[in-house]
């Protein structure tokens, strides 16, 4: 078989390339950039792959997101329509984004940011904080991530809420669903963690409006995707006090500009995509079962709907 | 029953005051200094005592430590002998301290200070950390709040050990005992929790010899007391790389002077002893019922023992 690896960055796709080659010997890979003979490429492991990558390989069985997301393979306007996209999950992703949002909400829920700027100033700062039991947080997105975020900020102790395109059971977690659901979800919602996939529908849907129908003094968490957020609504709501704090770890532009008014913003913490970082060692093994899996018999756990957009 | 008050903070002192009134009608509840008959006074409440102040009180039935700690008691040299302390923990407590545990556990696993440093200098910066379940942290103390703490972390994915003066069991967590047991529990440790009661024994137990034991570049929190730390020996280590950071909620001297070096080093995060803080609303509550088991019959679930003490 044939891969051909694409991320924009080429030592990455070397790093790749090599950790592919050890987990599937007799396979050809290689950097989609060094392949002779597009027709004979029957994969595509891709990472923010350009307009046309794609397109060039006429015979291709399945493309792999490197990443639990695909719309940065939908983004590509000339993909090939009816190749099956596989997504790359797994327990090390999902252990690591709970890490992350359990870490970000505690943060804000204990005021760090405050603490920091107290320490700053040599300041004695002992703020008054309710316990997690008295805090409501809200997840938006229940799918692999948010589920086990939201489970994991229950078993913490907070009041967690969620919301998702359709109704399910999450265990410890009041769930509310569609547009429908949105106000109750977001009525009293004190911490805000955005973990939806980045559809048509949800670009966007972090705005004025929707902040405006938080708690007052909310912090929002976006470890998605960078166009979820409306960046001019969120210094907006920071400046008026409706958002107390951001935490960001994915922005429209990575990696962020260096003159993003983002960066100086003492309101805002910046982290730079690492929420769930794929490493070529972990999401190696699982791109590689995964492709293993699919090539003896077209059935793979983590298939994507592109039609639904992840 | 007549119950006198001792905070170093009047204002607080009054505020603790007013809660115990409300709770226990029709006893007797005013500030120490304002007692006219020091033979009436039947409990004391208190939270870091002046010497001399309860052996003023010959009849005291009592002494009610406003934390769950007992040292702040017992360094009074003339606390009258043989007078039961009863301790002050409760769900709101323990929750407390589980929330410092994680967020500050999880901060420096995450790496969040280089995080933070990064952003201040605009540098996109994707440290490479391994998933909780990679990581060894070890938590010194399993009394109430370190077996919670340590079930938490556990919880979160971390490999967890424990270090106690006697062997005990806590799902989850590897127990190493007494001073036979404290070599193998340091080993390899990456992320050392205290959280040991004050003792003769345990004073100064966070020195140079411990430190030199743990994995190098380890992270250090203390939300125990400021005594079971040697500063210089914590500045020295950080100096030489044996350990990269740590965060301190406790100190020799509180609130932490003005002029103290902790207060500008950029490898020291400080909080204002906030881990576990006891809001007079809810203290109030716990030492109330406290008052009320023991004045019924002298029994009390959360009666310290002065010999070992804690």
């Amino acid at each position: 078989m044939s891969v051909a690896v694409y991320l924009p960055n080429p030592d990455r796709c070397e790093d790749w390339c090599v950790m592919l080659r050890e987990l599937l010997p007799g396979w050809t890979i290689e950097p989609l950039d060094a392949v002779q003979d597009p027709a004979a490429v029957d994969y595509a492991v891709v990472w923010r792959p350009r307009t046309g990558d794609l397109a060039r390989f006429a015979n291709l069985k399945a493309t792999v997101s490197i990443g639990a997301g695909i719309d940065h393979v939908l983004a590509d306007t000339s993909l090939p329509q009816g190749v099956p996209i596989i997504r790359t999950v797994g327990a090390d992703l999902t252990q690591r984004m709970r890490e992350y949002v359990a870490l970000h909400v505690l943060r804000h829920h204990r005021d760090m940011p405050a603490m920091l700027a107290a320490q700053a100033r040599g300041a004695w700062f002992q703020p008054v904080v309710p316990p997690a039991t008295g805090r409501r947080v809200g997840v938006m997105g229940l799918g692999n991530l948010g589920k086990v975020a939201a489970t994991t900020l229950a078993a913490l102790g907070f009041q967690v809420t969620g919301w998702a395109r359709t109704p399910r059971e999450v265990p410890g977690v009041e769930v509310h669903a569609g547009v429908e659901g949105l106000d109750a979800f977001l009525a009293g919602t004190e911490i805000l963690v955005n973990l939806l996939p980045l559809t048509p529908e949800t670009t966007g849907i972090l705005n004025a409006g929707l902040f405006a129908r938080l708690a007052p003094g909310a912090a929002l968490i976006n470890a998605a995707r960078g166009p979820h957020l409306v960046d001019d609504d969120l210094v907006a709501a920071l400046d008026a006090g409706q958002l107390g704090q951001a935490t960001l770890d994915v922005f429209h532009v990575e990696p962020l500009p260096k003159d993003h008014r983002f960066w100086t913003d003492p309101r805002i913490t910046i982290t730079a995509h690492t929420a769930s970082l794929i490493d070529p060692g972990t999401g190696a093994r699982i791109i590689a079962r995964n492709l293993h899996d699919f090539d003896r018999d077209g059935t793979v756990a983590d298939l994507a709907d592109a039609a639904r957009g992840y």
